[in-house]
């Protein structure tokens, strides 16, 4: 089975983790692709450059000037480094974005209508689906033994580059290759007690996940994380975890059921 | 025979001349790849992050905030930017740096000892051979139709990336792949007289250039570039031309002979 592994901004801006995260996944066994954002980076690069970032009602919006940062940070930076360490590892990895060999073509989003009837525009900020994804191209590269890592900047097809939710690319390529998802992020799982690492459930199904929502102890940044894997699952991805990224190879985390 | 179009950075910073050399590039026939510098923009942002760029004796050294700062503007902002216009020109192009796939791997180069016998450390700065090409990756993208874009951030196969020379990339391409090398500045050719844009040579060979040196006629950055040039026809390439980009279908331009 093809294994699609998703890592976060926090994993990628400390080195020592970085370099365990990538001695683990080139021992990951079978066909797999690495998806990161690089959040952290990117917002410090901003407000270095003078540029900082917008959010209108909460919502982050992606200028003209930002989109340069994300896709320095992004494409350039990040990707490059964990491609580069990919390969003193062994693994035979190849960097992507999404307008390389087109491998995702993303729809730039629509302009969002508020409540007080006035509308928000994202700006250079793309949605992706499982039919974003050039299936044959990435099958191609996996079937020649190549690891594709994929940066979140995607393009539209007509030349615009568009900043999207790499959650959502990972969910994506996961349902088009009908592979296993893997969420790293800095906790554990999916935790009971979400002030005790111990606690980790060993499985959610959709039901369960109402119930977290109602007692408030899924929330935040775990609320839509939670909804891409489900929306994962419904789209064809075999199996989705979410889990520490120390636990790639000796496993544990939460699993996400239907 | 495959091409080996080699742009700087000055078409990279100018969006109507690029959008012009992608449409011509796109629609250049046979197998291609393309290279590119960027040295324009990484120069701003490294002034605007406060990490202006270093220069020891003359010559620029890439310490390690240089060395993200090109990366993020080669590898990422230029490198995804052209290769979104190429795919929207209907080019199926593919931005790669050294590191995705291996495919080029540069030596650091050591430090050089000065006249007064003090050492000069170039920092994160390699050298690339024809030697340092993955043959078969390169010539099994062109097989399958994609059209290589390749960034001049390299890596060592140990981990480091490293910052290198465009045409030189360029020209380590066109040996390992017995290929045409075009090499595409903002000048119409070699020129006899440099006040005059209607003096191009038609050609220079390397008792011809031996005179435009002692001339004085070829000076500056024009050397090395030549120098590269007669470097890559001695190590495989099969043709070298130095052209204005708006000459790529037109033809002109300035042959380089053995």
């Amino acid at each position: 089975m093809i294994t699609v592994v998703k890592i976060g901004g926090r994993i990628l801006d400390d080195q020592p983790a970085l370099e365990m995260f990538c001695r683990d996944f080139a021992s990951l066994a079978g066909p797999k692709l690495l998806v990161h954002g690089g959040n952290v980076l990117a917002s410090r690069v901003q407000e270095a450059l003078g540029v900082p970032p917008i959010r209108v009602e909460g919502r982050r919006v992606t200028d003209a000037a930002a989109l340069q940062v994300v896709t320095m940070v992004y494409a350039g930076w990040y990707n490059k480094s964990v491609v580069a360490q990919l390969q003193r590892e062994g693994c035979d990895a190849v960097g992507l974005s999404g307008c390389d060999g087109a491998v995702i073509t993303a729809s730039r989003r629509p302009p969002l209508t508020l409540s007080d009837g006035s509308t928000l525009d994202f700006g250079f900020v793309g949605d992706v689906t499982p039919a974003s994804v050039r299936i044959p191209f990435v099958l191609s590269l996996l079937e020649q033994g190549f690891v594709p890592v994929l940066s979140a900047i995607n393009h539209d097809g007509r030349g615009q580059l568009l900043n999207t939710n790499a959650d959502t690319v990972a969910a994506s390529l996961a349902a088009a290759l009908g592979a296993r998802l893997v969420y790293c992020f800095e906790k554990p799982g999916v935790l009971a007690d979400p002030g005790r690492d111990d606690s980790v459930l060993q499985s959610i199904d959709t039901s369960d996940f109402e119930k977290l929502k109602a007692s408030g102890t899924v929330s935040d940044g775990m609320l839509p994380k939670l909804e891409t894997a489900f929306s994962a699952l419904r789209s064809g991805a075999r199996e989705v975890f979410i889990m520490n990224a120390a636990g790639l190879l000796a496993g544990g985390g939460t699993r996400i059921c239907l």
